[in-house]
């Protein structure tokens, strides 16, 4: 069966998120009163497993190899229904 | 009070997503039969606001002005509980 799973990255906590300091600085230039901005990356992937669970495994250690740099970064995983 | 909110945002149908072709090759390359990668960015961002209308209707015109590239990309906006 095909699943569709949402990959989910962010920074921990204490890195620096320079392209959110970017947005939160230009938004306030334009008269937002914006207390923060962090980003997040987010792959939405699709591909055919046996069950749900096999396709979050399979992911979950896709993510751990390419997807998310772990010294500076957590992930997440959730199925997209 | 202070508001937190998510602004998604993804590429039009239609437009080619070039990190997520490289993400879906990449993944392939490593042994996971992937069918699709769709990348989206998202920014969480915390304001201060009447209420959490006002603070949506902010980051709607903001999305429009500053975040998303309404040529390419659709985004959407949702309060983070």
């Amino acid at each position: 069966m095909q699943y569709s799973l949402e990959v989910r990255i962010e920074l921990k906590k204490g890195v620096i998120d320079a392209e959110g300091e970017t947005v939160k600085k230009t938004l306030n230039l334009l008269g937002y009163e914006v207390e923060g901005v962090n980003t997040v990356s987010v792959y939405v992937i699709r591909l055919s497993a046996e069950s749900e669970e096999e396709a979050m495994e399979k992911m979950d250690e896709a993510a751990r190899r390419l997807l998310a740099n772990p010294v500076i970064q957590n992930y997440s995983i959730s199925a997209v229904k």
